[in-house]
C-alpha cells in the first residue's frame, strides 16, 4: 500500500505534467494489461476501420515479416495465373495453338502455363494465342503482370529502405545502486536499462525519452497517470557502443522511496522511446519499447560488452546486452 | 450586430497577429464562400498556369483517385496500342509474320495483338515482325512498353509512398461549457473537435494549429482577418485514441462573447492544421481541415470512443467520431 | 561616388553581419559578373574534377531538361543495342537462326533487330541464338537490357519525386514608396519584389531571405561584401496566392539614402532564398534567385494577381506576376 | 609531459562538456589506435551479430562500391541460372523441345541457355518447356528473374539516391599564426582545415563540429576524454566555394599553450562532423572524418583554391584543396 505522503508526491508530479499530452488518455489499467507491447506499438484493439483500404493493405506488405512478405507475393502470382487459365479453359481453351497434351487435366495444365508465361511476359511462344478473346485476355494478363512486379518493385524498396533502427534492449530494467564519479553524487540509486545497435549502419544524434506510467486512485476511481522521467544523459552523439540510459532516483524522481510492492500495486510500467538518425539514408527513425514491473530486477549491474583485441583494438560483443550481475542491495 | 467594444477587441487581436502572415491576404469574404476547403486545399481558381507541365501531370497522377488513376493506365496502355497498331496496319501489314486470319478486321485485329505482345515485350513470336519498318516499329514500341512500365513502377511508389495522413475529424465543431479538472477552471466555455488517425499506422508527435477567420469592417472596406487560437494542449507525444482538440473561451479568447448570430456575421471559418509524423516511413505529415461557421454546434458534448474488451483491452470505435450529445447550454 | 557618411554605415552593418558566413569568400566583383545565376546555382566554373563520376552522371541525368533526357535514354538504348549488333556480326553471324535475309546490309540490319529484340526482353522467338557464342552474348544482353531499365525506372522516379518548386518570380525588383496601413509607417520606401507558385501543388510554410551583396574598398582593395536584409514579413503558412516580400527601406537599412547610381557603382546584387514545404511528398525544397542591379526599378508598384469570379471565388492570374505599373518616386 | 597546470585545465574543461555524451565512453586509447577512420566510420569490430540479416545484406549492397555491386549482381544472376539449369538436367532434361545438340555437355550449355533466357523473360521460344515438371520450373523461374530485377531496380535506386556527401577535405589540419581582420584579433594561433565540395551538386546550410579526443590519466587510470572545439565560424549558408574552418586557440582553448610533444603525448585526435544540405533531394547529410595528431602540421597556410579567368569569372580547382605554404612559426 502507497502512504498517504506517497500518493501526494505523486499527485504533484501529475500537475506539472499533466497526463492527456501523452496521447493514452487517463483510463484505468486494472486489468492487468501493459500499454505498449515490447514492439512498441499501441496495446489497443481499434474498430470501425473501412473493411478495405489501399493504404492499410500497403502499410501491412511494408511491415509484414520477410516469410509472410514472400508467401503473399507468390500466392497471389499463383492465383492471378489460376484466374486467368481458368478464363481461357472456360472461354476459348481451343483458340491456345501449339499445344500437345490430350486429357482434359494436361489441357488445363498447359493452359495453366501458358499463362504464366503471359503472366512474367517469357512468353517462349510455343503456346500463343490465336482466337480474339484468348489474344485480349493474354494482352491484359501480361499488361497486369508488368504492373504486378512494377508493384513487387516498390514493395521491395519500401520495404528495405524504411527507417527502422534495430536496437538491442537489456531484457530487463534495473533499479540498483549508482555513482556517477562526476555528476551524481547525491544519487546513489538508479533506474537503468541498456541498449546496443543490432545493424551494421551508424546511428547518430540519438535521444532517450522514458515514461513512467502507473495506476492512481482519484477520488476512488482509478486513473492511469503518465509522467516524464529525468535522465542523467539524454542525448548522444554517436551510438558507437552500448548506452546504458540512467534515470537518478533523487528527490525529485517520482520514483522516490517506492518500493517494489509499490510499484507491482501501481502497475508500473516504464515507455521507452528512442528517436535517432540512420546514416545510410539520413532518416530520422524511432523506436519503443517498454518494460512491465515484471521485467524489473533490483540489485544488479550490467555487464561492460566492450573488451579490447591484442591489438589493442575495441570490440563490442551483442549478445552481452542482458548479461547482468546481482549485487547486494539493501532497499526500502 | 457587433458591438463597439467587440469590434474593438477584434481590432486589438489584429493587431497582436497581423493577418499577412498567414498567405491569404485581406480580400474580403462577403459572398460566403469558405477559404479553406474540407480537404485542406484552398478554394482558389489559379488561371495563366502553363497548358502542358510534366510535373503538374505527375502530380495528378499521384493525387488522383484509385479508380481514376487504374482508368488512366489502362487507357493509355490501350491508346498507345492502337497507335502502334496502326502504325503497323497502314506502314507495313504484310511484313507481320505468322498472321493467320484473312479479313481486313480480323488482319487488324490480329496486328493489335502483336502490338500488345511486343508493347509488353511478352513477345509469344508467332506473329514476329519481319520487314526493316515492321521492326524497327517493333524496337521502338517494345522500349516503350518498358519505359511506360518503369514510369507505371514510380508512380505506384509515389502514391503508396507519399506521405498522408488519413485523419478522421468530428463532422461538427462545438461549443459548450468545459470545466478540465486540473487547469482551465477559469473558462468554463470552450470551442472543440475531435480527431483520430482512420489508419493502421502509428502517428507521433502530433500537433495542431486552429486559426480564426472572420470578416472586418475596416475604414467601411470589408476585409478578411486571421487570427491564432490558443490551444489547451497542442501538442501529444502519441496519437493512439482520439484527440479532442480543446480551445477555452477566456478572456484572452477573440471569441469571448460571441455569440451565434455574431459568428454568422462574421463569415466565421475555424482552419485546422494538423502536422503529425507517420511511424512507418517517418516522414513528416500535414492535413489541414476547416469548420464553416454552419458546422458549429452549440451546446453538445463527445461521446466516448473508447471502451474496455472483456479482457480488459482498451478498444477504439472510428465511427463514433462524430457522435455528441446535446446539452443544456445557456449561451450570450 | 558614396560619402564618407555611407561608407561608414556600410563598414558598420558589415561589422554585425560578417561576410564570410555566406560561403562565397570577400573576392571582388569588378569585372561585372553576377554572384548568382537566376536559377539560382553560383556562378563558379570548377575544374580539377574527377573526370568521370557515377554520381555526377546521376545527378546530372536528373537535372538536365526532359528533351535531354528523353534524346539520352534512346540514345544510350541505340549505342548499346548497336554495340551488341556488332559483337553478333563479328562474332557469330551464322548462329542466330531464322534469318531471311541475304545480302550483307540486310542480314546486319536483322541482327540488329535481333539485338534490339534480346535488349528489351521482346524475344520474339523467329530470331534466336543457336552457338554457344550467340548465345552467352544474348544471355548478357537480356540482363543488362533489364539493368538498363531497372535504372531508367530509377532515373524516372527520381526526376518526378525530386523536391522542386517552380516560382514565379516577377521580373523585377521595385524600390518605391510603401506605407503599411498598420505595421510600418516610419518606412516611407521599401525594396520589394514578388513571388507565387508555378504549380499545382501547395506550399506551406513558406520563408523568404534576402541577401544584399555589393562592393566594398577595404584599404584600397575591392572586396565583396554580403549582408542580410530586415523583411517586414519573411515567413507564410500558405503560399496561396502570391506574395510581395518587402524589406523596409528605414534608418537600419543599409540601403538607407542610396540612390540609383549607388547601386550601380556598388555593383548590388539582391540574392533571393525561398524556404519552404511541398505538401505533396511534404517535401523541405529550396529556391534561389538573385536580382542584379540592372533588374532593379525605381518607382513602380505591382498589380494585383487577384480578382473575383461573379461567383464570388478568388482567382489569381498568375501571368500578371511581372505586371507592374510605373508611380512618381522623387527619390535621392 | 603535461604539466599539473595543463592537467588541471583539461579536467576543468572536460568537466563543463561531460565525456559520455559522445556515446564512445571513456576506453583509454594506450594501443595508439584512432577511434574515427578517415571515412568517418567508428574504429570498432562487433561480434555477436546474427548471422543472417537481411537488413545488413542490404545496407551493404548500398554502401559497398560500384565494381563490387556489379560483380555482386553479375554472380547472382550467373549463380541463379546454374542453378536452374542443373534442376532442369537433372530433373526434366528431356522435356526441354527445340534442342539441337547432342552430346551431354552441349546439352547442358543448351539448357543453361534456356535458363537464362527464361530468368530474363526473353523466352525467344526455340528452346521451350513441355513436360510439367519443367514448365513449372521455368514459371518459377521466370518470376524470381522478374522479382531479382525488382530488387535491383531499387538497390540500383537506393544506391543512387542516398544522401551522401563528397567532400574534399586537406589532408593535414594545421595549426598556425592567424588574425582575422574583424574579429579574432585577441587569437594569434589558431587549428585549421579546409573542405570544399567534390561534386557539382549544391551544399547549403553547411555546419561544422569538432572534437578534441585525448587521453588522461584519472586517479592512475588512462581514460579517453572528449571535448568540443569552438569554431570562430560554425555554419555558412552556401559550400560555394572552399571553407576553411578555424578554431582560434586563446586562452579558452583547450589547445592552449599545449606543444606539439604533448599532443602526440595525449594521442590526440580532431573528429569531423560537417552536416549539410544536399540541393538535389533537399536531403540532410552527414559527413565524418577525423585528424590523427601525426596529420597536423605547425606553421603552414593553405593556398587559395580561387582564381579569376580572364573574362572575370570565379575559378575554383579542387586540386588544390591540401596545397599548403610552410611559414615561419616560433611555437610553445
Amino acid at each position: 500500500m502507497l502512504s498517504e505522503n506517497r500518493l501526494k508526491k505523486l499527485n504533484q508530479l501529475l500537475n506539472q505534467n499533466p497526463a492527456s499530452e501523452f496521447g493514452f488518455g487517463n483510463t484505468s489499467n486494472e486489468s492487468g494489461q501493459r500499454i505498449l507491447n515490447k514492439d512498441g506499438s499501441a496495446n489497443i484493439n481499434r474498430i470501425g476501420e473501412p473493411r478495405f483500404n489501399v493504404v492499410n493493405i500497403y502499410h501491412s506488405l511494408i511491415t509484414i515479416s520477410w516469410t509472410k512478405f514472400i508467401f503473399v507475393v507468390f500466392s497471389f502470382y499463383f492465383i492471378l495465373n489460376l484466374i486467368f487459365s481458368l478464363l481461357y479453359y472456360f472461354l476459348c481453351p481451343d483458340t491456345i495453338a501449339g499445344m500437345i497434351y490430350t486429357t482434359e487435366l494436361e489441357k488445363f495444365l498447359e493452359i495453366f502455363f501458358f499463362s504464366s508465361q503471359s503472366l512474367t511476359t517469357v512468353g517462349y511462344g510455343r503456346l500463343n494465342p490465336t482466337g480474339i478473346i484468348a489474344s485480349s485476355i493474354a494482352g491484359i494478363e501480361s499488361m497486369m503482370g508488368l504492373l504486378g512486379f512494377a508493384l513487387a518493385t516498390g514493395l521491395l524498396y519500401g520495404r528495405f529502405s524504411r527507417p527502422t533502427a534495430k536496437l538491442l534492449y537489456s531484457e530487463n530494467i534495473i533499479i540498483a545502486p549508482y555513482a556517477h564519479p562526476t555528476f551524481s553524487k547525491e544519487a546513489p540509486t538508479a533506474l537503468m536499462f541498456r541498449i546496443t545497435n543490432a545493424r551494421k549502419n551508424q546511428l547518430i544524434e540519438v535521444e532517450a525519452m522514458v515514461l513512467f506510467s502507473y495506476n492512481q486512485n482519484v477520488n476512488g476511481v482509478i486513473q492511469r497517470k503518465f509522467t516524464n522521467l529525468k535522465l542523467e544523459i539524454s542525448k548522444i552523439n554517436f551510438l558507437a557502443l552500448s548506452w546504458t540510459i540512467v534515470h537518478p532516483i533523487n528527490e525529485e524522481s517520482p520514483l522516490y522511496n517506492l518500493a517494489e510492492k509499490d510499484l507491482e500495486e501501481l502497475e508500473a510500467e516504464f515507455m521507452i522511446s528512442i528517436k535517432a538518425i540512420d546514416d545510410t539514408y539520413v532518416q530520422q527513425i524511432f523506436n519503443r519499447n517498454s518494460y512491465y514491473w515484471k521485467e524489473l530486477i533490483w540489485g544488479a549491474k550490467f555487464i561492460s560488452m566492450v573488451t579490447k583485441s591484442d591489438t589493442g583494438k575495441t570490440i563490442i560483443d551483442l549478445k552481452k546486452i542482458s548479461q547482468i550481475e546481482k549485487i547486494e542491495f539493501e532497499h526500502a
